[in-house]
């Protein structure tokens, strides 16, 4: 049986998983490399041999709330609940460390935040004519979900302090006045992927107000929040959202490790059914939860609860010493630009509050040729802005991560950077 | 905010799943009825305590292949390959236990075989046109899939002996008649759930060639096939096929535990580029899985790895003694149907090879109605087959399922449930 690529769908050949193969397969033919491409979280934090003590720490937990051992067995090992079992130290975590309210039965676990992602979108899109907007240049997880669910992303450019909200709301009317529906605005307010961009405090407010004036839900994406160099830029939307507009997606890959695949959807927001019953929109998405998983494996869930208790509930505290370590990183990255380009103009970068990553703009197209080049005669990795932009952005612009190296790589890493661009001068 | 049911998608209020809401609801509702609707596996064979063991056993796979400590933590607690680290073990197992010989990179590991069903129905249908035959009755969780991504699911009525391959063509060719393409049939082969029928060996046969005159694939799902009263009615279809039509979906659900939430696809059918490149469709769909859910945890594969290795790669070793309690459940679950109904000839039911599930013809309407009664005055659960068919088919029809319960629990069981259809004669 022969099948031909073209005849498979789209989603399978989706451009920003192409441009993201094209990167995996680069790092692999150039293993020596310096990669400022991977955003992945630092390895230094655990190992295997946590993993135990997380499971005795959840299931000491299970223990206090009075289940014996056959129900202890059962919860870990059997076909769980669709939106999981961490739902009530989730929201108490959330009030800890966000300030955020919400009832556990609000929250949904995933696998990873991903999977919250689909389900937000498949469970919001009913029609053709429903559409998503997004922060452009965007999250490639975000932009391939839609395509796989054959659901329209209207891209929102952004600026040099994140979406303005009078754009959103030009759009959202232009969207309204095509005979589309626009039903979501998706946004990493804090730290943004991938251009490290944060919402000033007065426009999170605009743009809640905004939210509400389009009719508009909110999907705020929060991987990076808890690592700023000087806190959180501002208040997490979800916290400010009086009008239960904001669908808040969490992960637990930086916080924690990536190897639980666990992160969470919030989704409060009260639906009504036929007969005027209400529930909450997270219990309502059970059902597409279902669908696509059935539920995320009680035993990873039961490694990040451990985790959370540990640290009686709050991923601030759990998080210092990785924040204090990407600051570092982040630091370093910003001194070693300015170290590698004073002297060059017409190589400028942004000055990111926090997070994983910072945008370099430089004189030359930084395509997918150049960037094989970098790997192969520089021996460093970056990632084209292009692959995060709907249309043709980005073309002269790359994204540099620090979040996986020490500092001496870093500053190794730019450095070769430095040699590229001189080179190609 | 408030929302409408009616405005969310249509999958959120999937009507496969508000049935199976419901009778989780009635059990809920009713604990301390006996279930013979529960189709999870027993909950005897495996403690929270034996999951250290697993991961030990994992990670000593791991350091035999040659990775150091810092490797070892990498490979369970990063990011990890799309498509998984099982398809070494997984290709060794199905050559031990099926026959069936596929290269490791024919295999991705899924978040259970829920999420395979989701990637082989998103990478298969590729336009409006695509739709998929599917057995009627069938499993709802590939229905509600479909359901999911907007993909049309055309019935195939089963028979007392399974699907009949001439029926399977003259539907596929009835479909294209129509302007639409029949891309895929799915099936369960051996002892169905719900209905527990098994397709006798030359129907199996028949049914691959069917498959080619059609230029239809076959999605096999397999989660009951190592349960039989007496081996396998017939060769997994995958091990028939030499045209590489079948892709395979596995479950380690009931032969490990459903605590993992791992499950596999195999797909080996050859997809080919515009260029003429060649590769194999599970490495082509690993894009659709990444915007799932990125990958599957690698911390659960290593638990089932774990499992797979301590059985030298062999479930048909592994699962000896879960399927000697299976086959007596069945066998109890038979023998109480024709103790209690022996003299109501307007009972009838089907007597499946192996499995969890019969089915039992009843001379009423075997509705919600009808389960809440049972439920509340007389102590048992069963699921309406009606849930299951795509039309108005199992209506007098019930699905008792025994892999959850103790014989005596069984017994018990088929007496509240004979009492109840003795008051309704």
């Amino acid at each position: 049986m022969e099948l031909a690529l073209a005849d498979l769908h789209v989603s399978v050949s989706d451009p920003a998983s192409a441009s993201m193969n094209f990167l995996n397969e680069v790092a692999a033919r150039f293993p020596d490399a310096v990669s400022l491409a991977a955003g992945r979280p630092y390895e230094g934090f655990h190992s295997a041999a946590d993993l135990p003590r997380y499971l005795d720490t959840y299931l000491a937990h299970l223990e206090r709330l009075g289940l014996d051992a056959a129900q202890r067995d059962r919860h870990l090992l059997q076909y769980g609940r669709t939106n999981g079992h961490l739902g009530e130290l989730i929201a108490r975590m959330l009030a800890k460390d966000e300030g955020v309210e919400v009832p556990p039965e609000a929250v949904m676990v995933t696998s990873g935040a991903q999977e919250a992602m689909v389900v937000a979108l498949r469970g919001l899109c009913a029609g053709p004519e429903d559409v998503v907007l997004a922060v452009d240049p965007c999250y490639v997880g975000f932009t391939g979900a839609a395509r796989l669910l054959g659901i329209e992303v209207v891209p929102v450019p952004e600026t040099a302090s994140g979406l303005d909200p009078e754009q959103v709301l030009a759009v959202a009317r232009a969207v309204r006045a095509s005979g589309r529906r626009p039903r979501a605005l998706y946004l990493v307010p804090d730290f943004a992927n991938p251009s490290g961009v944060s919402l000033p405090p007065a426009a999170r407010r605009r743009l809640l107000e905004v939210a509400a004036e389009a009719d508009l839900l909110v999907l705020e994406d929060d991987p990076y929040g808890l690592f700023g160099l000087d806190g959180r830029p501002g208040s997490s939307l979800k916290a400010l959202d009086t009008d239960r507009r904001v669908l808040y997606l969490g992960s637990f890959a930086k916080t924690c490790f990536p190897g639980a695949r666990i992160g969470f959807l919030v989704a409060d927001q009260r639906v009504t059914d036929r007969r005027g019953a209400r529930t909450l929109l997270a219990e309502q998405l059970s059902t597409v939860k279902s669908l696509l998983t059935v539920n995320s494996s009680p035993i990873a869930q039961a490694l990040v609860g451990g985790f959370l208790l540990e640290s009686g509930c709050s991923l601030r505290t759990a998080v210092k010493q990785k924040a204090a370590f990407y600051r570092h990183g982040l630091r370093t990255l910003l001194a070693a630009l300015q170290h590698s380009f004073a002297d060059r103009p017409d190589v400028r970068w942004n000055a990111p509050d926090g997070g994983f990553f910072v945008v370099v703009e430089v004189p030359v197209d930084a395509d997918e040729a150049l960037l094989e080049v970098s790997g192969r005669d520089y021996g460093v990795l970056w990632t084209p802005m292009s692959f995060f932009h709907s249309g043709d952005g980005g073309r002269r612009a790359l994204r540099l991560s620090c979040s996986a190296l020490e500092p001496a790589q870093i500053e190794e890493g730019v450095r070769r950077l430095a040699r590229l661009l001189a080179d190609r001068a």
